[in-house]
C-alpha cells in the first residue's frame, strides 16, 4: 500500500468533516461521516442521543472494532466553537481548504483532523494485519466538549459502564502542542473550582452614607484578599495551583445611590495538593476572616467543576513517547499544563493521556493544521496502536 | 381675612399642582396652573424653554412682582421624580388626595407644596401691605431640577444676568426637615465629584495566566486604596468628605477569561476644605501611587458635577431662623448636610438657604405632607418676607 496515498485518506476524511458546520451544540452531519468512515473499516457504531432539562439534545457516537479486551480508546469530539467574526477569515471556516500546506478552518486544530486520524490510523492498522489483533480499538466522540459538556463524554461514559463496555486505554486527540509536533503529551490535568462571591451591605443614598453600608469595598477587600492566597508551590508534576477573578460586578447606573451587594466570580486551577471539597474549605476560612475583621456578609456559592487527575509516568506514557520520538525525532514533555479536556470524565474509568495538533490557532479565526502534521499524527496514532497490541496492552 | 380661608388657598394650589403628572421633564401644565396664580397676584411672569443637545426641552418660569431692589426670590421646581411601583401606592400619585391629615401624592414634600406656600406667602404679604413695600419679590421655578439640570435655575439665571434680572437673596424650598417642620436650614450644601475609573489589564484564559494581567485585583487594590483616604475631619459647618463606590463592573459571563478591564465608579461629597480641582489631584495622586506599586495601567475620567458652598450664619440666616421660631417655637439647625440642590447654581449669584417640609417620604411610595405644615410653611414664608421688607433686606 503506498503511504502517501493512505496518509491522503486522513486529509480527505479531515475535508468532510470540517464541511459539516458542526458548531456546538450542532452536529449538522459530522457523525454520519465518520460513522460511516469507521462501519466501512468494520466497527459497529453506537449513536446515543442524550439530553438534559435545560440544555439541548446532543449526538454523540461509541464505535468499536473487535470484541476482546484490551479495548484501547480514542476519545474526541467532532463539536467545534463559533467561528466569531466571519468576515475576519481568510476562507470558508467551514470547507476545509488547503494552502501553502495547511488545512484551514474551524476545528482543523481543534479536533477534527485528530478525530480522522483516530480512524483512520485504525483502519491503516486493522487492515496491516487483516483484522487479527489481540484486543479492540474503540472510538468515543462527543458533539458536546466546546458546551456545557453534560450530555457528552460523561453520559457515553456511564452509558459504556452500564453495557459493560470497559476501555483498558485512552488516549485523547486534543491539541496538545505548544509550538510543534511532538513537543507535549499531557498526562494529567489540574482541576477547575468557580467561585460566585456576593458581599452584602446595606442600600443607600451617597451623601447619607451612615445610613448605609456599602458591599463595593467589602468586596474589594474579599478579592484582595483571595488573590493573594498562596494555595501552594506546585508538585512534581503540576504548576502552582491559581486563583482568577474573571467578573465582579454591581451594575448599579445611578451615581447617587450606594448599591445593596456586589458581586465576583472566580475559577481556581489546582493540582492535587487540593481536593475540590478542601479548596471550598481555604476558600470559606479566607473569606471568613476578611468577614469578620470588616463586619460584613457574604454569599459564596461553589461550582465544583473537576478534580485534578494524573496519570502517573509509567508503559502507557512511554508508549505513546517512543511512537513520538520515532516519528519525529523530539521527546515530547510529559505535562499536565492548560486548560480542561473530557479526560477528566475518562480518567475515572481508566488511565488517559492526550496527545494531539498544535494549540496556536484553536478557537482563532483562521485555525488550522499542517497537512504533514495530520499526517504524522496518523502514523502516530498507527504506532501507538501497533505497540500497545504487541504487547496486550500496558 | 380668615386665617384659615387663606391657608386652605395654599393647599388648593397645591392639589391643583399635583394634579399635573410632571414627571420630569414633563411639565404636564404645573407652570400653567403656578403662572395663572401668580398673575392674579399682579407677577410678571416670562415662561422660558431651553434645550440642549441630548436632553429634552424644559419649560421654566421667572416670576417677579416689582421692579425695585431688593429682589428676594423663592426658588425652585414643579417636575418631580417617577412614581415608581403605580401598584404599590395607597393613592392616586397625582391626585392630592387628602387623608388623616396628610395630602398624599408625587411631589407633595419634594416640592409642590413649597411652590404653593411661596405663590400664596407672597400673595397674602402682597395684599396686606397693598403692594406697597420697598423691593421686589420673585419666583424662579425649574421643571429640570430631577432631571439633568442643565436646562433648568441654570440656564434661568443665565438668562436673567444677561436681562440684568438681579436677586439679593434667595430661598429654595426644597425639603429640609428630617424629621419635623422646623428642624433644619441649609446654609450650604457639600460638592460632588463623580470618576469613572478603569483598571486596564491583557486579556486571557484563566488556564494560562502569565499570558494575561487580571485587572481585577488591580481594580480592588484600588477601590481599598481610595476607599481608605481620609480626605478631611469635617469643618465647623460641614461633614467630614467622604467617597463611596456606587458601581463595579466587568460584564464578563465566561468563567475562563480574565478580563482585559474593569471598571469602578465612585462619588465624593465633600466640603470646603477642597475644591473639584484639588479633589482630582488627591483621588489621581493615590491611583498613581497603586498603579506603581503594582505595575498597573488605570484611567481616571472626572465629572464635576458642584463645587461645595456655604452661606455663612449672619443677618440672612438669622431672619430665618426667627421666622422659624416665631411660629413653630424651634430653632432650626443650621446644616450643610444631604445631597444637591439647586441651591448650588443660585450660591453664584446671591446668599441662599433652603427651608422646606419634611424630607422622609420624598421620592418614596405615598409621598405625602402634613396640611398643618404646609399651611405653616405658607405663615414662615410670609413672616420671612415681612421681616426682610421691613429692614430693607439683609
Amino acid at each position: 500500500m503506498d503511504r502517501k496515498e493512505e496518509n491522503s485518506e486522513v486529509i480527505a476524511l479531515t475535508q468532510a468533516l470540517m464541511r459539516c458546520a458542526s458548531v456546538t451544540p450542532k452536529d449538522a452531519g459530522a457523525l454520519d461521516v465518520l460513522q460511516k468512515n469507521l462501519e466501512e473499516t468494520g466497527f459497529a457504531c453506537h449513536r446515543l442521543i442524550f439530553s438534559d432539562e435545560g440544555t439541548p439534545d446532543v449526538e454523540n457516537l461509541y464505535a468499536r472494532f473487535g470484541t476482546e479486551g484490551p479495548n484501547f480508546c480514542f476519545a474526541g469530539h467532532t463539536d467545534v466553537v463559533p467561528i466569531g467574526d466571519a468576515d475576519a477569515w481568510s476562507v470558508d471556516p467551514f470547507n476545509g481548504t488547503i494552502r501553502d500546506g495547511m488545512i484551514y478552518g474551524r476545528g482543523a486544530a481543534d479536533m477534527k483532523a485528530a478525530v480522522a486520524a483516530f480512524a483512520i490510523a485504525s483502519r491503516r492498522f486493522i487492515k496491516e494485519g487483516n483484522g487479527a489483533f489481540n484486543g479492540s480499538i474503540s472510538l468515543l466522540i462527543t458533539g458536546d466538549e466546546e458546551g456545557p459538556a453534560i450530555n457528552g463524554t460523561r453520559k457515553v461514559l456511564d452509558w459504556m459502564a452500564e453495557k459493560g463496555e470497559k476501555i483498558d486505554h485512552c488516549v485523547v486527540g486534543e491539541p496538545t502542542n505548544p509550538n510543534e509536533l511532538g513537543d507535549m503529551v499531557k498526562i494529567g490535568r489540574r482541576g477547575s473550582f468557580t467561585g460566585y462571591l456576593t458581599a452584602i451591605g446595606t442600600e443607600g443614598h451617597v451623601a447619607y452614607p451612615h445610613l448605609a453600608d456599602n458591599p463595593v469595598p467589602h468586596l474589594a477587600a474579599m478579592v484582595s484578599a483571595l488573590d493573594n492566597l498562596v494555595l501552594d508551590e506546585g508538585t512534581e508534576h503540576f504548576q502552582p495551583s491559581n486563583l482568577e477573578f474573571t467578573t465582579i460586578d454591581v451594575g448599579n447606573p445611578a451615581t447617587n445611590v450606594i448599591p445593596k451587594s456586589a458581586h465576583a466570580t472566580f475559577n481556581i486551577r489546582f493540582n492535587t495538593h487540593h481536593s475540590l471539597d478542601s479548596l471550598e474549605i481555604t476558600v470559606r476560612e479566607r473569606l471568613e476572616q476578611v468577614a469578620k475583621e470588616r463586619g460584613c456578609h457574604y454569599e459564596l456559592e461553589c461550582r465544583k467543576n473537576s478534580a485534578p487527575f494524573l496519570t502517573p509516568e509509567g508503559e502507557f506514557s512511554a508508549l505513546i513517547v517512543r511512537a513520538i520520538k520515532s516519528r519525529l525525532g523530539r521527546t515530547p514533555e510529559l505535562s499536565t499544563t492548560g486548560g480542561t479536556s473530557d479526560a477528566r470524565f475518562i480518567k475515572d474509568f481508566c488511565p488517559v493521556a492526550e496527545f494531539g495538533l498544535i494549540s496556536q490557532t484553536m478557537h482563532k479565526i483562521d485555525e488550522r493544521a499542517n497537512v504533514t502534521d495530520v499526517e504524522a499524527l496518523t502514523d502516530i496514532y498507527a504506532d501507538i496502536l501497533k505497540s500497545y497490541f504487541s504487547k496486550d496492552g500496558c
